[in-house]
């Protein structure tokens, strides 16, 4: 028996693998970085992974006892128990391949038709003679003449002359759909700028429009955190402060323009190479980048400015791409449902097929969809800032030494540390996963109270219990990190609004059967979902039917920057898109009540209960 | 016999002229201020009128000496010899009205269909609520929705959420062609402003864009004066000093906010009021108004670094007008023929009729069209400073004081200043005036040479012959104000360029007959045709073929701000106007050697010669 040539997707690593090494050894031979907590003995399923051809290994009891007969019969698979019996293809979660890799999937290469609203054509222009005196905008006009009338933006004809000249005469010019919007040297390859606004994290990738290539990404802070941690603080400021709207239009513009220019350095080009560009964020973010008003906002009826998308000059709001750049702006759906869950919607689209499919990207706002009979009925919740790691006294944002993964086995805690670093620290996944562990090993009850006694671990200081999650080390740079009851309170909070509104949505529109749920976003991607599930923040469904997608936003934002089929999709689709403010609806409150409490949640019960 | 009914046109005035009194009389007595030098003696022709309607008495004697039988029969009189025998109407030219009337001349009113590209709507919205949270926008997208698809401009957007809330969701929304510009309280009037942007003087005309009424109009020199007299030193300099292109712009941009507040102060409205805007000038000022790239304009082939009509939006160009306000730039024909020249013919096209016609502008530079057969064909020559009062030693611009019609007879000599000040100078119709009037009387050969002792004001000074026009007295606050030999030879350089240009405009075309010279512009309006007939700068024909049409240049400019139709106008007219570059033709020093002489030439012989 030779060697199996093994494909790891959606990474598109191959290899080979020796008769008797398991998959994930393979795996980590191949540089495809898998979780492992517990050493490869099946506890931690931090290896899971879903093979899609070939044949392995019978699953062992280990993985019979870590997965339900449904997601076994689905592919579901722990890469440590595994061995390959012929060549195989497996699909790697996200949630189980460590932050280098999430990265790479983040970076992945979109597979659509490319239709970039950005056409590039080469020309060869006479010069002008005193008998044949054209104007040098004429010239070039003449040689494209066959794209129909174009407007010229005046910032490219400032210095078309210099160039036509500069150039011999030789040039590619940039059209977008009547306007030519740049010019450059003959041969110069057209790129295009993706970035999803977050308003913690700005991430940006730099696209050859020609190929549709990522050729360079990067992620850097939202400065706005300056000004305030939360979206509303940063509404307030830019209400009441005099200046203010300008101030957080500013400081998100800069560090765009921060972020252009290290992705353009990284690929020896200049931020004045970027013909089109493309953001999506939140409602909010979307209004304080474009100078919007936002008061409307933050009162009832919470009304966004716009809803359509808009085309905007880039230089119009501080960005310094080509002289005639614009960047699209896809639509908002509400004032806490945007453009980023828009993305999301678009990225995704292709995954719904015929049945009836929530999308949910989780934060301090969570955006839930419900794609069902035809339409799509979109939500929004406060679930809080526990889930990035805000009002949790260890808490902190995904870095380098934050728990993201967290394990208890009898009286033994594992735990996972994003870059493996020493712990200083629990990120949102960690803090979902301590909970919900918690819950199952009964150190919470149903209610969310910390019980006396029932761990080892669980101390009580100032009057008040924590679990300790990581004792007080001499070599370690923090003192101990826990979790406290309030800490717990918070994740109750947070799950709970998610809940009900998943089931407020559901109830409304009258769904019995839910057949995939799609999870964006970095949080969403680091999940474990079946501590999602354990605690009810998730519905109770088969694990094959959630889909972690990481972060769509940024694959919607690539996608509306290659193809502008997809930006005429999304403005037929938004007709088809209502919107349901929770606040508006008699029944949130009691659902909210409810679904405070720690335990698994089904959504057609509820449905028919009420 | 009781009081005639007279109106003087093209201003207006209107009353009653009692029996024996003068038309001259009756004018002054109605405000209506004609020239008159000589005392009402028919010696000056200052105060030359013709009647339109109604019937005078016969001419007299000195009528029929003023005036060729063409003229007569043509209507031609003057004021000062005529008595209305019945109502009358009188067309006033401009030349015939002082300063103050000559600019009620360019305010007068347009009359043409009303078809601004702006469009203003009163909506009322309904406020939006928790059932129905409908965006802003797409809360006034919806009331408009009967024009199209609306884009829109961010600007406009910015503050749209806090001004519905603030007009209690009643408002006008401003919009051009398919894109919201402005949104204003309900009931405010629709502004737009219409620039000729002049490389000395640039004049605003604020009007209302439902009536077509110019409401205030202005005028301000052009700061760029500061940087340079003429326009090849400010190309130079935009050329060769870093920064010197944004430099030339600002100040130009400056100067047109500056124009814009006072013409709004005039009328209690703000620059953000202004909806949209019509700048025309010559290519130069476009370009550099524009920021576009201006060396090309001063090196052959002197083409422009565009043609087309442009619209731009105003606060691109430095413009602070309504939020999402676009100024238009009508096409220019060549580096050397403008915007400007463009705004003439437009506004003189209703006067060519099926016939040959002449539109020229004199100036530094000066533009001649020929529309003739269904085409037209435009040129330009360097007639150089000094109809502007420049490179002439007691030269200065046309300003209060300055010398703008002689007359001499025998030993005397009169003349008129601007505004009847003490003369400090002499502007340009003054100096063209003198010198026709010295070779008419003798004083300067055919050749343009100043003869000794050919009357008692020639002196000799320092070895060089002047001409004493305004003797020293103790009373003036200049010594002595003459024309000298040198004087008369800058006038012979400009007068040969312009009569070159239009000979060799003419015989290409093959024309034998031109029907009508329109000439435009400030000069071109105060100018004695006689006298610019006499020594040869414009071609000997009748009088009545003359047009002079005071500042068209600006009544066009109004035109394109009122009129869409006159915008597709004008694209349609450019693809039939030719420009000749006449430095690219042989002739041209030929004929420019043979028109330095001081003479009548007819248009005609010259083509049979050649």
């Amino acid at each position: 028996m030779g060697d199996n040539q093994i494909e790891f997707q959606p990474i598109g690593r191959r290899g080979a693998c020796p008769a008797g090494e398991t998959l994930l050894d393979c795996a980590r031979r191949l540089g495809v970085e898998l979780g492992s907590l517990c050493g490869g003995i099946g506890k931690c399923k931090g290896c899971k992974t879903r093979g899609t051809e070939g044949t392995l290994s019978q699953p062992t009891p280990v993985e019979q006892a870590a997965f339900t007969g449904e997601e076994i019969e689905g592919g579901w698979r722990l890469a440590c128990q595994s061995y390959p019996q012929s060549d195989c293809r497996v699909n790697v979660p996200p949630e189980s391949l460590n932050t280098q890799q999430r990265l790479q999937v983040e970076g992945r290469e979109i597979d659509i038709p490319l239709d970039s609203p950005i056409r590039s054509v080469a020309c060869k222009l006479e010069p002008p003679t005193l008998t044949k005196p054209v104007a040098d905008a004429e010239n070039l006009l003449e040689k494209i003449s066959g794209l129909g009338p174009i407007d010229l933006d005046i910032h490219v004809l400032g210095d078309l002359s210099t160039r036509l000249r500069e150039w011999n005469w030789n040039l590619t010019a940039h059209i977008r759909n009547r306007e030519l919007v740049a010019v450059s040297p003959p041969g110069s390859r057209p790129i295009g700028l993706a970035v999803d606004l977050g308003s913690t994290k700005i991430a940006g990738y730099l696209i050859d429009l020609d190929t549709g290539k990522t050729l360079a990404s990067q992620g850097i802070m939202n400065p706005q955190i300056s000004k305030g941690e939360d979206i509303i603080t940063r509404i307030n400021l830019a209400i009441r402060s005099p200046g203010g709207r300008t101030l957080m239009a500013d400081l998100v513009q800069e560090a765009l323009m921060k972020l252009a220019e290290d992705l353009c350095s990284e690929i020896g080009a200049k931020t004045g190479d970027i013909l089109e560009a493309v953001i999506v964020g939140n409602t909010a973010m979307h209004h304080l980048l474009l100078g919007l008003a936002v008061r409307q906002l933050a009162r009832s009826p919470f009304v966004p400015a716009v809803r359509g998308d808009l085309n905007v000059k880039a230089r119009g709001i501080g960005l310094d791409l080509a002289p005639g750049a614009y960047v699209y702006f896809p639509p908002n759906i509400a004032g806490f449902v945007g453009a980023d869950h828009v993305a999301v919607l678009t990225a995704t689209a292709g995954e719904w097929g015929h049945k009836n499919v929530i999308v949910l990207d989780i934060g301090t706002n969570t955006e839930i969809s419900l794609i069902a009979r035809g339409k799509i009925t979109s939500v929004s919740c406060a679930s809080g800032p526990a889930f990035e790691g805000y009002h949790i006294r260890d808490g902190l944002r995904a870095s380098p030494g934050a728990i993201e993964k967290i394990y208890l086995w009898g009286e033994g805690v594992s735990y996972k540390t994003i870059d493996d670093a020493e712990p200083i620290g629990i990120c949102g996944s960690g803090i979902l996963d301590a909970v919900s562990q918690l819950y199952l090993a009964g150190v919470l009850d149903r209610g969310g109270r910390m019980l006396k006694g029932s761990h080892s671990r669980v101390v009580e200081k100032n009057g008040r219990l924590e679990f300790i999650l990581v004792p007080k080390e001499a070599n370690l740079r923090v003192p101990e990190i826990s979790i406290t009851q309030k800490d717990v309170r918070e994740v109750q909070l947070g799950k709970a609004a998610i809940q009900a509104a998943m089931r407020i949505l559901v109830e409304r529109e009258g769904i019995s059967e839910i057949d995939k749920i799609i999870i964006a976003g970095a949080f969403g991607s680091y999940i474990d979902i079946s501590n999602a599930l354990a605690m009810g923040m998730l519905p109770s469904l088969a694990l094959t039917r959630f889909h972690q997608v990481g972060n769509a936003a940024g694959i919607g934002a690539k996608l509306f920057l290659l193809s502008s089929a997809k930006r005429k999709e999304i403005r037929d689709l938004l007709s088809r898109i209502t919107y349901l403010e929770l606040a508006g609806t008699p029944e949130f409150s009691k659902a909210f009540t409810r679904a405070c409490l720690l335990e698994p949640y089904h959504l057609n019960p509820y449905a028919r209960q009420d």
